[in-house]
């Protein structure tokens, strides 16, 4: 059995030597260049678009405006399509904007014969614009008389939704009950993949082909079927390696754009790479919540009633918009359970800043960011331990989401807080650190965290996979999942090899995928693949297996009820195993033979109508400097309870990375607007401040392994929580070294500066 | 309907635009150069190579030489395998040859940075041989005591065999038979495929990926493993678009030594690009072959026994081997039939000269050539009408192949030559060319042909389909048979169309094969593609329909009973054909379905035990200037029975290509070789005499079309069949406007003016 085994990553030596190719590398060098013209005010209309001096540009083959577009209005969310309009995605952006709203929205387009003319291009092209006031936040937005960033949309608000479990108003006129209130910031924040946003496309035989690099070929073929109005058929997107994504690239960025170009140019190939600087105000960013929660609690601790209120900041388009402020509801509504009642009140809200989509936790960063805070706050005022505490209210073993049917099977909250509590020597420190006086404090914290794996059933989760039989006994798998540097092909390989019986070294997992060919699974987000891409792999394999012992049969004379496949071999399981003959010698028989004839192969669709709860926690320890307003990060501990490891190391890899994003989620990072034209300041990694290594202590990743009923593989969720706890774990241990809570973040020195002075350590 | 129809090339804009991608248009630029050092003796030994000067060169990766190379011979030939040695390939060569056995063997190779640096390489290593005799033609290599090219081939006979049906000597007793004999000699010819024998190679995650122009992919996988000695699984070869092959690439030509080649630069990108002179002196050509025939005949015109004799001239290496000359025996055993007996002695003789291999015709252009330049002396000799004497004795309506089982359906060779003579005014021109006595003399000629479709039973037949349907209603089609210029893809998406019930628009065949995934199917040869490839087709349509269709039922309410697709509609046959639904419609419902969501694909293999006869015949007419021994082609037309026509226009053309190979054949081309050193004198475009345009008359080609009962399209063998009979219809034509019968072709002013000499003309 390879599940289990940290086997090499199936892609490391292509990666390591730079060998892999991405999309850039692919490109033909004779490619036109497509440049876009970004607006220059954040909110308003352009009244016309001069091109004149721009088309006398030698190289420029053609531009683009937002008057020559299909006056098709699209969605961008890298959802599985719904035919039940209920649950599309909003739909309110066109290939380019004549209503700008946001400062670099897209309104024209240049294609020309190289770089150097493109970019001439957009600097002489003359933009005439009717302005509207800025809108940078949903307060703004939602101020009486505020202009309309969406037409249809009242007081700019995308989404509100409610949702009350029992009678809040009942429930809190209990007698002796506290009540507790606070409000959590979290910041607008970008993914920051490596890889910048870049495609290509080009016509073939009438069909438009796409090379992205996305997490979500097959929604995107969709996704630029609509956009330019053509049959869906008519696209082909390919996705070769891709250098991240963390939800950005579940978005139908540039690519209908793309596509759209070539048709302009007779079907030409056209380049379109973006830049830095355009991946940061022009693509999507993590929704920067306001959330306040007001909790009534008895004296012993029991929560009784809670209600938790968002707004939402969407930007300038709706892309997945209320979805991620409904996903964090959840960390509120499942994590702790109240006595008696709780409400739920969430607005998601367009403004004049980057679109947000998804990004790696869907809204429970946020979410647990404030409930975490919020709950150590309490049992801090409460004089509970704040573990206790916890437990106290914690989503029992066997509860069911009345929802989605999801049980929670296990008690993984008590396992992965003892595995965190032993690492960070918690109980020693949390004395050790009581009573400082200095100018330098320590402490630890900790948080937990909520996450459900998959989408189901919010949208269809559905995977599609097809195997190859070779004549050397080795299987090439195709699966509609994608590999986008998490390590999804080397999970598969292993899971295909199990339950195949052939040494994982003889799976080859096709990590391009084509939606030509490769079969339709909706790909990379939602934590999904190993739990719904394993459902697809397993009951492929089974079918090919089966075809397998079929011919073995034929070939050895021997029943297929006693026959196997163990490493590679075909096996007499009623004479202990005893090995018949090696696959490889019965496949080429079936390919070759003179009466039947057969290449076997096997592909299904396994649709998976459950989901799983995925748990864990975060415990942080931290120096803080109070005069200079800076927390020093010693050590960070996540706990997973992901089901069983399909890779240990593979999945440590998972942790880290998570690790990190919750760190610069926590300290370092957000997106900050000039308030006078609406201009993103730190629109680079330079002013951008992503921690580096020197911001990271050991980052270490425990695991506690439950059998994941649900699954074939007994495995969950692993690839967004890592993200969601950290922040609040650090923001805990800041307050236990300095009795100061800090509710926005990142917990920067200006804002640690502010926060200290008001509470007297300055 | 669109069988039937002349649609376009499905693939006719990109070519024609200049966009479609051949294997040179997709290398990577950095792509390291190899370059083959090519034996300057035609028989002998390496015995030294001195590498030490062309290391020194800057550039130089690495030098490979025939002292390195695995100690495995491979076969070359591009069959199905079959797993019963009898059945495989002559396995005589290695990656590099120490044994050198013709002018231009391979025996070294370099790997440089750029082609300026391998080409400096190659002219400073340094060589010593061993030299041998040179054996340029089966006589030679036949002698007494001649060095044997390949050890175990006694008289370097690679393989003899003897076929009698009947008794031959008993028959020939038979009184008043008269006898005639007659020994017709063909040249050694190339393909001249436009784009030259390309490939590069490099390795990903350690297995090997070829991209090659090839017409046999899955062929192309085997060989490769054998040739290296590693498992075939780990080798991956994708095929573009292809220039043409004519049967040079269903050989395994340099994939092999690319392959090694990238293994030894650590997996690097390596390119290998032959010259056209590589191509013509180191590639494979057709067999020369010497036939001597014996007939004995009653006077009036009936067979009663007849022998063939066949010398065929392997080259230095057995690729195709002895199945040349065999296929050519059955044009002699079955265009014609004996009353008593025919026997049938054949040698293929390694020579020192290019390996002889497949080329369209597959040894029946030779045959053709011999037999009916034959008969038509035997009816001018008894007076009686070549026509008439033809059809006493040719192959009747209803006869069977008592090996193949194959039946004679129909009176194509009666149809065919209706149509033949009426549009040539054969009886008018007969009897108008009858008595002249100019220098310029014209006659009319013709000649029938026999082909038989596909390899069943020497080889087995089977191809693999896979369907994929769109949300559109659209299909992607993937098979392993090959697009190779001759419209295959074309013909595919109409079988594809027709079968499903949907418009031809809607069918997109995937061109390019990559053994890793696309079906299994052993590509272009045989003229099987259409017949194997279709059953296939029409299998997996079908498998798809049915799926279709139970998901239809389902959307719809009514019983799949009385369901059909009908141009893309779901229609209720019981209403008159009612549209329910459009196919796309259901296509979208399927795949996002809330409860049963499914990806409808469907894959099947497809196992040929049928082929079936293709026949037709020639008639050419010719204006012979006897004082310039030169024949000016006035007219030439084809007449096919191939089934039932797929595409009338692509039928055609592909006829036009044929009759433009049998004029070369017949008239200009011939690879000519120095005695002294074996080297090929010939060896490009401009010295080896390809007709132009100039020299082709209008070409006709004309159809019967006869539905072919094995076959679900109706369809048989058309890719080959038309290069067959042109160069014996010529050849009678001479013979009637000069009565002077020319038996070695091509029939050039050197050779026209010894016969007219000798035949006392001049």
């Amino acid at each position: 059995m390879s599940i289990g085994q940290s086997i090499p990553r199936v892609d490391a030596w292509e990666k390591v030597s730079g060998r892999a190719k991405y999309t850039d590398d692919l490109v033909d060098r004779n490619a036109l260049i497509g440049k876009i013209l970004h607006s220059t005010i954040a909110n308003g209309l352009v009244t016309k678009i001069d091109t004149t001096e721009a088309e006398k540009i030698k190289g420029v083959v053609k531009i683009i405006t937002c008057f020559d577009v299909p006056d098709i209005c699209f969605p961008t969310a890298g959802h599985p399509w719904s035919t039940d309009p209920v649950h599309q995605d909003p739909m309110d952006r066109k290939l380019l904007n004549q209503r700008v709203r946001l400062y670099g929205d897209d309104i024209a387009a240049v294609i020309a014969e190289d770089e150097v003319a493109a970019s001439r291009a957009l600097r002489v092209i003359k933009v005439e614009y009717e302005e509207y006031p800025i809108l940078l936040t949903p307060e703004d937005s939602m101020k009486e008389g505020a202009k309309l960033i969406h037409e249809g949309f009242p007081n700019n608000v995308l989404k509100h939704s409610t949702v009350e479990d029992g009678n809040f108003e009942e429930a809190i006129k209990e007698t002796g009950l506290i009540k507790f209130e606070g409000t959590f910031v979290t910041p607008i924040v970008q993914h920051c993949h490596i890889e910048t946003v870049t495609s290509w496309a080009y016509m073939e035989n009438g069909r438009i082909v796409i090379v992205a690099s996305t997490q979500i070929p097959h929604i995107i073929r969709r996704i630029v079927g609509q956009a330019l109005g053509i049959p869906w058929g008519n696209v082909r997107i390919i996705k070769p390696y891709i250098g991240g994504g963390f939800g950005n690239k579940q978005d139908s960025l540039y690519e209908p754009l793309n596509a759209y170009m070539t048709t302009q140019v007779g079907g030409r190939l056209v380049k379109l790479e973006l830049s830095r600087e355009e991946v940061f105000f022009g693509t999507r960013v993590r929704h920067g919540e306001k959330i306040h929660l007001e909790t009534w609690v008895r004296p012993n601790g029991r929560l009784v009633a809670r209600s938790y209120t968002a707004y939402s900041t969407q930007g300038a388009y709706g892309s997945h918009g209320h979805g991620i402020a409904a996903k964090g509801t959840n960390v509120f509504r499942q994590l702790y359970q109240d006595e008696k009642a709780r409400k739920v009140d969430i607005s998601t809200v367009y403004t004049n800043t980057a679109a947000a989509g998804a990004m790696r936790g869907y809204g429970t960063p946020q979410a647990v960011f404030a409930v975490e805070s919020h709950m150590e706050d309490i049992a801090r005022q409460l004089k509970l331990d704040p573990l206790e505490f916890r437990f106290l209210n914690v989503m029992p073993v066997g509860f069911t989401d009345p929802f989605t049917k999801n049980v929670n099977w296990f008690d993984s909250f008590h396992q992965c807080v003892e595995k965190g509590k032993a690492y960070i020597h918690w109980d020693e420190k949390r004395k050790l650190y009581q009573n400082q006086s200095g100018l330098q404090r320590r402490g630890v914290g900790m948080a937990l965290f909520w996450y459900n794996t998959a989408v189901w059933p919010i949208s269809i989760e559905v995977s599609s996979c097809r195997m190859v039989l070779n004549q050397d006994g080795s299987v090439q798998v195709q699966v509609g999942e994608t590999e986008i540097g998490q390590g999804a092909d080397t999970a598969f390989t292993q899971m295909a090899a199990d339950t195949l019986g052939i040494p994982w070294q003889n799976v080859h997992v096709i990590s391009t995928q084509d939606t030509d060919i490769t079969p339709f699974g909706t790909g990379a987000y939602g934590s999904r693949q190993t739990y719904v891409g394993g459902a697809a792999i397993n009951k492929v394999a089974l079918l090919l297996k089966e075809k397998i012992l079929r011919c073995a049969s034929e070939y050895t004379r021997m029943p297929v009820s006693n026959l196997d496949i163990i490493d590679g071999n075909i096996v007499l399981t009623t004479n202990d195993n005893q090995i018949l003959c090696p696959l490889a010698e019965l496949a080429t028989e079936t390919l070759y033979h003179v009466d039947h004839a057969e290449h076997l192969t096997a592909e299904s669709t396994a649709q998976v109508k459950t989901n799983a709860f995925s748990f864990g926690c975060s415990f942080a320890e931290v120096e803080v400097d109070i005069p200079l307003g800076k927390i020093k990060l010693l050590d960070l501990v996540n706990v997973h309870d992901c089901g069983r490891l399909i890779n240990p190391r593979l999945a440590e890899g998972q942790v880290h990375g998570g690790m990190s994003m919750a760190i610069g989620f926590g300290m370092y990072e957000q997106l900050l607007y000039d308030p006078k034209t609406g201009r993103l300041l730190n629109d680079n990694l330079l002013d951008y401040k992503l921690p580096t290594m020197l911001d990271h202590p050991h980052l270490e990743a425990q695991f506690v392994e439950n059998y994941e009923p649900t699954n074939a593989y007994g495995t969950k969720a692993l690839g967004e929580p890592p993200t969601v706890p950290g922040a609040a774990a650090i923001r805990n241990a800041v307050l236990h070294a300095t009795g100061v809570g800090i509710n926005k973040i990142p917990m920067t020195p200006h804002i640690l500066f502010e926060e200290f002075k008001k509470a007297g350590l300055l």
